[in-house]
């Protein structure tokens, strides 16, 4: 007999595990329709309140991968291994990683998403290079890896398409801070994509998604649990998410500044979590190359440009920026104690670089760039940021947003390190 | 500005307490339909866990009752008071209790449900009465309180109507076991009906809602304080619902056995509790008149068979009964330790006196006669049950299912007092 939706909500409503037969149930009747969203959502915050343990976590995502196409990768003459960030400020890592780890020899298949809220999206940064497009086919996918070794590119629908539902269901009922509802989510796209290994940065910070280490570290433990599970060689990397990555926060101009990484110039951190990711990526496949003759070298610029042609770009071309152009200076002289990542990607997201629904289009050429970062001495009147809009109404939300980014102070702040722990 | 649901539900599962503009405008966004039921379902899923403080249940409760009517009860020549009962098995004290209090002199307006699942309904028992009907005006039921004194008959769609949405989302998502829940549906509705004064029958044990005796102590007196809040006069008893009440469960076998005591006879036990809650009906009204005096000289029988009058029934008229019946006997001699409520309760819902979902209909003959209570000295193969059942497939169901109801022992059994301690 199959069981009823209202005896798997009770039943983890009280604390019990879901057998294996209750979870495949459940997520089959929901995506076959059977079971409502007001059963379903009941179920997602009852697993909020009580969690999901290794076995349920595991089936759970499992039928979350089942509901949907797997890419199959497998054949190809380089060893595939991606990486997915939690999500932060500024983070244009994936635009130089998928190129420099591929010019180290590996096949990268990032198949992202775009941005919602504060943080940026990778596709929608991209999609700011002319001709550039995002949707491909699996065969253009595996053709692509084949002969560039790098895709950034939208994961179709077909991935663990349930997950869809399921996010947008979660994103209304206040469901989304999940570890196991996290973990499944990012897990089973990444799973159903067909890499072999992939390293996570887990980001943990103001600007994060996750504010507390603990819970930072939990979310790292359960998604390496998950990958390895599933035969994926999983790491996670903890990364600081105080500040935004970089000194640009928006799209085109953070396509900029990854182009200036790839070059060998570009702020020290973004070159430095780059190589440190990359130099994970690279041993969880067993090449032995250190990434940074690559950066030096012109040849993951080179792979840079072959990547983004063979999406129809042109990485020649000029990039947007925004006509109204604005400064915002110190109201003080002293120190600057802290650039605040969530601050910075609420002004850019009001400059009209991100979107508040689904369904809103960005501006390419709006943003934020960051002219300070904490530990820089300031005048009175001395530029801190550069806004960047297309129209003045949003040129003056972001202003008014970005006046709470900075923290003046009369002495030098404790520095933080960008690189947290690893995670197996 | 608006809360959004996801706020409101954000809160609440972080632990906060809602604030009586969020609980305002999350109710009446869900009378309007602008929350989804989704929306809805996860909050009160978070509300099982993190529960409603009393300011804030005090609250939902109002606003419920503002979804709808409120009855006026205010000017009748006699002081009103009600009865509700959380649900037992065999429980037909609402068909007693009524017209005795009436012949003391209070006006009793029961406004009551339907049986659902294991318990019955005092409204399944009276239309088992030819030509009674249960659906009544507002004006009637004032004009019946005043020249009768008792009404029973069906809480109209009017008295807080949002309930009947709450209660049908809680059914389907798990969220029914909620001690705020379960007191604002009940509540609101008796608020809402205009009594002046109530006492709550808040049932423990085997065959009731709430099995463990301190959780009915807390149901009982955040019911007792919300009466109380909105001026109603009440009180709760805590009674035990291990056996079923009275030697009947079904429909019309329980309106006979009702009337038996109505008329001097009829079991101790409901003899005793319906004594006791007319006792304390009449002590919060003020009137001081021993209600045993108008069981023994008739005049609460006179009063019920005018009550069933004033709604079409005929008092005279026979009472329904199955046209199959089966004995059930004992299978080794000793003494009964103990016949199970809930046990009962299945089997006569078996044998089609109750309902498994709101639009089934109930037969009016089928039921359970209990022939031997807890402490009875019985021989192998003596008559422990007699069944009723209008087919062979009911009869059958009833049979498998009443097995299991009785307990048979070597030694007497410690007795459990029916009335346990009272609240307010």
């Amino acid at each position: 007999m199959s069981p009823s939706a209202v005896d798997v909500i009770t039943a983890k409503r009280d604390g019990g595990a879901l057998s294996d037969q209750a979870i495949d149930w459940m997520l089959g009747a929901y995506d076959r329709g059977e079971v409502a969203d007001e059963q379903m959502s009941a179920l997602l915050m009852a697993v909020f309140f009580n969690g999901l343990d290794g076995r349920e976590l595991r089936r759970w995502t499992a039928r979350m991968i089942a509901s949907g196409d797997r890419l199959d990768l497998t054949g190809l003459s380089r060893p595939t291994v991606d990486k997915h960030s939690t999500g932060g400020v500024g983070d244009k890592i994936s635009l130089v990683l998928a190129p420099l780890v591929a010019a180290c020899g590996a096949a990268v298949p990032q198949l992202s998403g775009r941005g919602l809220g504060h943080t940026g999206g990778t596709l929608d940064k991209l999609e700011t290079i002319p001709g550039w497009r995002a949707a491909l086919t699996n065969d253009e996918i595996r053709d692509q890896l084949e002969s560039v070794g790098a895709v950034v590119c939208a994961a179709g629908a077909g991935l663990a398409p349930i997950d869809r539902r399921l996010y947008a269901l979660r994103d209304v009922t206040g469901t989304v801070e999940s570890i196991p509802l996290i973990s499944s989510s990012i897990m089973s796209k990444k799973i159903a994509e067909g890499t072999g290994a992939l390293v996570l940065d887990v980001k943990v910070g103001r600007g994060a998604f996750i504010k507390d280490h603990a819970r930072a570290v939990e979310l790292a433990r359960t998604m390496v649990a998950l990958g390895r599970d599933h035969g994926v060689a999983t790491v996670a990397q903890l990364t600081d998410m105080d500040a935004p990555l970089g000194r640009t926060v928006g799209n085109a101009i953070e396509v900029a500044e990854a182009i200036d990484v790839l070059r060998g110039a570009g702020p020290d951190d973004v070159r430095a979590l780059t190589l440190s990711l990359a130099r994970t990526m690279l041993e969880l496949v067993g090449l032995d190359v250190d990434p940074e003759t690559r950066l030096d070298d012109g040849s993951a610029y080179e792979l840079y440009r072959l990547m983004i042609a063979a999406q129809g770009g042109d990485p020649d071309a000029e990039l947007a920026t925004s006509g109204l152009i604005t400064e915002v200076t110190a109201p003080r002289a002293g120190v600057v104690a802290a650039v605040d990542a969530r601050a910075g990607g609420g002004a850019a997201w009001r400059l009209g670089a991100g979107r508040a629904r689904k369904e809103d289009t960005v501006s390419p050429g709006a943003g934020v760039r960051c002219l300070v970062v904490a530990g820089d001495v300031v005048e009175t009147g001395q530029p801190l940021f550069e806004l960047y809009a297309d129209d003045r109404e949003h040129l003056e939300l972001g202003r008014a947003a970005i006046e709470r980014a900075v923290t003046i102070a009369d002495d030098a702040p404790a520095t933080r390190p960008l690189l947290l722990e690893r995670i197996g």
